[in-house]
């Protein structure tokens, strides 16, 4: 579904499933999307941080990206993460994301080399010339290890670079500063980006972002609880923000199951990532929980706790 | 004013004025302490980080703490900063804090040596043990350089170390999980501990985190603008959410006055207490808006654009 | 020319020439490649930090490695950077640099996920056993955000994953009590790793790491002077250390280009890898200095200060 | 001993003996400096981070500096740091260190705060111009959380600001630079500044150092085993660098006693001060091993390995 207006509402980073060889599981991807369709998501966003891209080679993106395409079949937009290093390697993933029929693109800053903002302001400027997609800029530093000041989001929004953001900084401060001078909660249409997109990353905050105007957000627990999310974002829509807090606040509870795995044992990310396949092959959509080499997978006892925190949020484990 | 139940509103970090000579106008002290109270705040934090607590020799730190407690005369509760590198120099400040009259410290984890977990929480017992007051985390990574954890801060209050948090750390997800653990919006009277108090620094989000249930905040800019945080804290207690949000917002423009000096020439916290102390200055609160040495001094231009920021929020220079 | 015992000497991160159109210049190459050898280096290191691998398409990355492996034509060992974010993507990078020809393979640790040390342990241990040639761990910490532990490392050398390690984090006093660990100056070769090959990358003090027992060195520098890294080493292996470090300190002086480039105006990696094309341009080994998207090129007034660098270290610009 | 020239050799950080209550344990502390004396050192540094400053009230800070001044009596110069976290605080310290006879005063950047390269610099010069002894700059980022550029050390160099520097920050790169600057290891007395001394604090990589040109080191180690430094030194100065890099191969065996605390339940800090003392203690050196409260103690099993290392470095505890 093209993109004709600021992308709005909870857009979900789609897990990835992966078979016991490590491979792209496209028939657990498939009811993943239509789960997720099914909560009432307004995108989905393919490729991402969640999707543990980091982790797939070209061709299992690409299988990855195709099955979410096909399985949408139009009725929601799909957002492409093409996440490489730099600019001649995000320009072939986004060339191919393109031709596999995203209808956006989503970009970090350059990473693994010391970058100047000039340096990213090109680096975006250059992939939104060459792929004519509609383009969101990922703030993500504990990836990226930079953060995109609200400065160069402006000017990138300004002069039409960028279809919006997604802000996965953390930095709520910084991001209700951009908000105010996008125009602030009331005045964003009348600001210099009238099409502007802001998305939340941060999944424990969506109640307050939305307060601070943002359009949308995009939670990896999404995954899990897409429907938990969409009702967090109509309570919003409706103004009734204790509602908002009270459903942030079951989902935050929710949200816990990434801490399952022991730190003393494998990584943050793969703890967190871990947890949400084991939940979301406890509820019956995808066959197996496992993430990507050379993740540590989730044991026993953490796959209990995650069946545990689904139980206490209201979801029920089917196996 | 003795604290008998969990402190809340707003508590502004109270700037320390100087004279040419760098040492403390006490006079225009206590007018800053007047200003404050008549912007109807329910508690003033002497000797932070705002204060200028750092740069302050421990007469001058005394000094600051007398003038704040004899002008406040017992109206709102006064907190005291008692900050040094580590327990034995937090003790000397505590108690010459508890000798002058605070009502509540408010105290650091180590900072300039590389300290454990473990080593904090013995820190903060220690001094709650020796020095009969009631005791505040203060989170302040950004000074301290390390980042009470959640279950840190559980401990200390279900075991009755801590009154309460100031939270500066800007990392809004895991005071949502605090707040959660805690109990929730609602229910945190009936949680571990029905007297803690969580207050945030984030003066940007200020809105969204009474919604999410923090009691209070402790904004830098209430020197500037007390009664606009009390306006915002009253909305919120109102429920009147998108009103609470308009005020956020006024003041988040407000704010950017902190990045009046040029970034080339002087530090951060030197634009932003220097910018406080302008504005201070010229609402006619504060006699010289000196900082302390070695920080830059905003000349003619940054003072300039403070002034255009107070007019443009509302606010009336008198010089 | 296959690896058969400890890696030593002077091995340079081969730069990778680019024309005007941003596609590697294989005549440029092949001609660096000569100039590295006609300079009497004991290995080469194509697709490394230095050779731009960051920026490099899959096909650009082939056509360099191709070039190198062709140009060297088994006179010296070829190592083969593999350079990407996690294992499943470095698998599809070592077995295409294994059907180029490549000797060794250089991998980091995965980066833009947030990695635990048992998850790069694994990494390593696959890569080793899926791609059989040796194996060098490359600890960049300014890129991978993680520094590899001298434990990590002796760990994965004592079980004969890896052999050898390239260290580019800048902390000698780690790099020494791994030399220690591995047996000290004298006694490596009865340690638990008999052929195990330590490489510093820090180009500054080389003299240094060789007193401390490693066996060699990348140094990016040694591109534009790769004859004074040689007379460096070989002074130390004559053990004729005041002419190593005065050879060192000439290295140091010439060094000094990387800054050439204005701070406000471009990234330090640009002006660092501008620097060095700019010199092999001026010295006539390649016909571009450009580097690649998105970085900023170097001006005139930096050209004309790598010019002066070159001639007070004694080499002549052709141009 | 004034300074009336550049100071060279070995100058150790003198721990700072405390008692069963935590009190400076003078006594201790005067066998201490003997101890080193008697070493072959050829200064003491008083009151740095290795002394425990940061956890010494100021009336600690006074015994432990009146101690070593007394106990040294004129033989070596003696270094006071003085550790605070802005120029008004420092130079309180300053003061009381000159009253109590120090001969030099070791000043950090400011710390807690943000401080832009000005501000340093300001701070510095502020010192110099308050209290007429000669000053050393410390750099020490892991402490103070910036680094102090070699340009901002050549200015300070040069216009007699500085004395010298003490370097821990760890970067060799860094300091090889600014030794080049300063004329090389041939060339420092034509350099800008004369009479400036450069220390390196990097106790596992002196011989390299000394190799590169710096004057001396402070040693933190240096209080186990001062003779074994000096040997290290005076085999530089007879360039036999062989027995200096294995002197400081067997220095760097003995230095893993540092990490006989259990990283799980004690700060990296508590552990390596406190093996350091626990050293001590063993060699009869002084009474009690204890650090500063809220550091955790060694453990008997860590004792035992600190024992250990002892008598493989060739040293024999007497308890």
């Amino acid at each position: 579904m093209p993109l004709t207006a600021p992308l709005r509402g909870v857009v979900p980073p789609v897990c990835t499933p992966l078979d016991a060889h490590g491979e792209v599981d496209t028939a657990s991807l498939a009811r993943l999307a239509e789960h997720l369709l099914g909560g009432g998501v307004h995108g989905l966003f393919a490729l991402g941080s969640t999707s543990e891209v980091a982790y797939l080679t070209d061709e299992q993106r690409g299988a990855a990206l195709e099955t979410v395409v096909n399985a949408v079949d139009g009725r929601v937009p799909v957002l492409a993460g093409v996440i490489d290093t730099t600019t001649p390697r995000v320009l072939d993933h986004a060339r191919e994301a393109a031709r596999l029929g995203a209808d956006a693109l989503v970009v970090t800053a350059p990473f693994y080399t010391r970058t100047h903002p000039r340096e990213i302001a090109d680096h975006f400027r250059r992939v939104r010339q060459t792929v004519d997609l509609p383009l969101f800029a990922y703030d993500l530093p504990v990836s990226v290890h930079s953060k995109l000041s609200p400065a160069l989001i402006l000017e990138l929004a300004a002069d039409g670079t960028l279809a919006g953001l997604k802000d996965s900084s953390g930095d709520e401060g910084s991001l209700r500063r951009l908000l105010v001078a996008l125009g602030g909660r009331q005045g964003r249409a009348e600001g210099p980006a009238p099409a502007f997109s802001v998305l939340t990353g941060s999944e424990l905050t969506v109640d307050a972002a939305l307060l601070a105007g943002v359009d949308g957000v995009v939670p990896g627990l999404g995954n899990v609880d897409p429907a938990g999310y969409v009702r967090l974002y109509e309570a919003a829509g409706a103004s009734d923000w204790p509602q908002a807090a009270r459903e942030q606040e079951r989902l935050a509870g929710l949200f816990a199951m990434v801490d399952a795995g022991p730190e003393a044992e494998m990584g943050r990310s793969s703890s967190a990532l871990g947890a949400f396949k084991a939940a979301l092959r406890l509820l019956g959509v995808i066959d197996c929980g496992d993430t990507a080499f050379p993740q540590i997978q989730l044991g026993a006892a953490p796959v209990a706790e995650v069946d545990a925190r689904l139980r206490a949020a209201g979801l029920t484990p089917v196996r």
